[in-house]
């Protein structure tokens, strides 16, 4: 059961109103039109919406994608090269954020804002989330001599907790005391809804496997965190451009990934070898969910970011029953409920504001 | 642990201290002494005490009777007949509220609060929570019909939800929002700690297991808050006199368990065939917890109850791991990270003062 793949799939900045909306050819609502541009600060209310849809956006696209997975294994094994799939995850990204930024200019003309040019200043922050990803990935090849894949599936959701942690410590922002509960329930809550006869392998988890674990979940949760500060620190600066440049630097390193694992292959075969039908619906959802995240971080932020992605966990698990027969244990069920319960506690429990 | 601390805090009468004081031959406290013989209303800070005090019995106890059944089904199967146990476990509460009574009137004179004497009107609704085990455990043999022992284990659970909506319902007690939502995680909670690879079974009980559970859940709630609202609804009354007459009811009806169920074997190898050192101390130790529920029910209420023993619950798997070499599962800790969490929550989420 493939759940939560997906998650690492951070992808560092947005763009994403406007692409759906270049992809869709039509205009999502005025709201994003009008709070797209600058500082949101504006309306309560369309700010409001807006998260709403991005959110759901995710929600949707991550859960889709987690099948996807499933579908795609079903069908037999990958034949296609993963970094190709990855750099062309990066390059639909890139033309969906310039097709968006073009569609812009031409209504808005070109401003300080939503001109592509950019300054060492800005740009030279965007290349570290691909950095830590890169070395994220890197290390997942060495976790495998300590912990088995499922051991694995179960440590991954301690990105949960670190990504609370250097939210609070990087961002300086607040989460009230039942916000706080209400995430622990939500690692908690999660990892009971993967729990199987096999998991308790994990508590034999070596030291060594333990660390990098733990070490894997901050990068993850640093990428995540960092990508959000990038994308936040220029409110007023249109999101395609930021998402530009983070994906330029994505494209980058997957093609470095490409001529380091799959150069032969490539060369042999073909870029686009053994691509199906199947493998084409992966990869735009890929790019959609990528956009979907940038957009969370700019309009909302990780903590939502990491709901989102839990929740869509067990919609996964839920739609899995009817497309492809799978059971839901007892487990999945107490899982569920500690989660939707830590949904709500994390709404009613805002921080009372400062004084 | 002071869950609901002093708001419900009328405590009605109260005998337990004494109780203990006159087991152990030594004064609690000057609090209890103090606050023992009529209307409570005076020190809050005495009163927080006394709650916490008896929580903490209750837990105690409660985990070390669990304890005692491991280690009386590690020597050997029941020897002795199980009515003749719940008879003197009745029969011993009922002298230890006699002691107890005894030193009070000593010390204080017989009065209208301590008179052992009573009325029809006021005994009249002592059988009932009695007469409410009786039909819970008659149904408890039929339910094996429908539901194996380990998902019977598990359907238990809904105990806890059973008396939280009842105690809301019989006794008009407010819960907050935060509280309530603290109540399905300790369900939740409890239930992951105790799940096997078996546990799964549970989701093919039948139709009418389900239906037993969920009566047998209301009656055993119904017995525990309908046994609160009478120790409660006259609050200047000696708890020692209250505890008296529910034993007498016990009693009576654990000789008509005799009657049926092991006339012969008593008349053919005797009252107390079988019992051991272990079966006395399990006699003691449930005696003892009865009164400690009793305490709680007078100073404090069944959701500190339901707290109580699912903390000892976990507390008594923890304890197993040292003295029985237990494993303790993945399952066990997140299930605990969350019963912890719905402590916390439980003891910040103090409704608001109604206006």
């Amino acid at each position: 059961m493939e759940y939560r793949k997906i998650k690492d799939q951070e992808n560092y900045e947005d763009t994403s109103q406007n692409d759906i909306e270049s992809l869709h050819r039509k205009p999502l609502s005025g709201v994003v039109i009008n709070s797209a541009p600058s500082s949101l600060g504006g309306s309560t209310k369309s700010s409001w919406k807006l998260k709403s849809i991005v959110t759901l956006a995710l929600t949707l696209l991550t859960s889709s994608q987690a099948i996807l997975i499933v579908w795609s294994k079903r069908a037999g094994k990958y034949e296609y090269s993963v970094t190709t799939a990855n750099f062309s995850v990066e390059a639909l990204k890139c033309a969906m954020s310039l097709v968006a930024l073009a569609k812009i200019w031409r209504s808005q003309g070109v401003t300080e804002d939503n001109k592509l040019n950019t300054s060492f200043d800005e740009v030279s922050v965007y290349p570290i989330p691909a950095i830590l990803y890169l070395i994220k990935n890197l290390l997942q090849y060495y976790i495998f001599a300590y912990v088995d894949a499922p051991a694995y599936q179960i440590l991954k959701n301690l990105n949960i907790i670190s990504t609370g942690v250097l939210y609070r410590i990087i961002l300086k922002k607040r989460l009230s005391e039942i916000q706080w509960a209400a995430f622990i329930l939500l690692c908690a809550g999660c990892t009971t809804a993967q729990l199987n006869p096999s998991s308790d392998h994990v508590l034999q988890t070596p030291f060594q496997g333990w660390v990098m674990a733990i070490v894997m979940a901050l990068l993850s949760g640093f990428a995540g965190v960092y990508t959000e500060a990038i994308i936040k620190k220029r409110p007023s600066r249109n999101i395609n451009v930021q998402n530009f440049w983070l994906y330029i630097f994505g494209m980058i390193f997957n093609l470095i990934a490409i001529i380091v694992q799959d150069y032969d292959e490539v060369m042999n075969k073909g870029f686009f070898h053994g691509y199906s039908f199947i493998t084409v619906c992966m990869i735009v959802n890929h790019a959609l969910s990528g956009i979907a995240v940038s957009m969370v971080m700019k309009y909302a932020d990780n903590i939502v970011k990491v709901y989102s992605t839990s929740v869509a966990m067990l919609l996964t698990a839920v739609v899995s029953v009817f497309l492809f027969g799978f059971h839901l244990s007892l487990a999945f069920f107490l899982g569920s409920t500690v989660v939707s319960v830590s949904v709500y506690l994390h709404s009613i429990g805002k921080p009372q504001p400062q004084k």
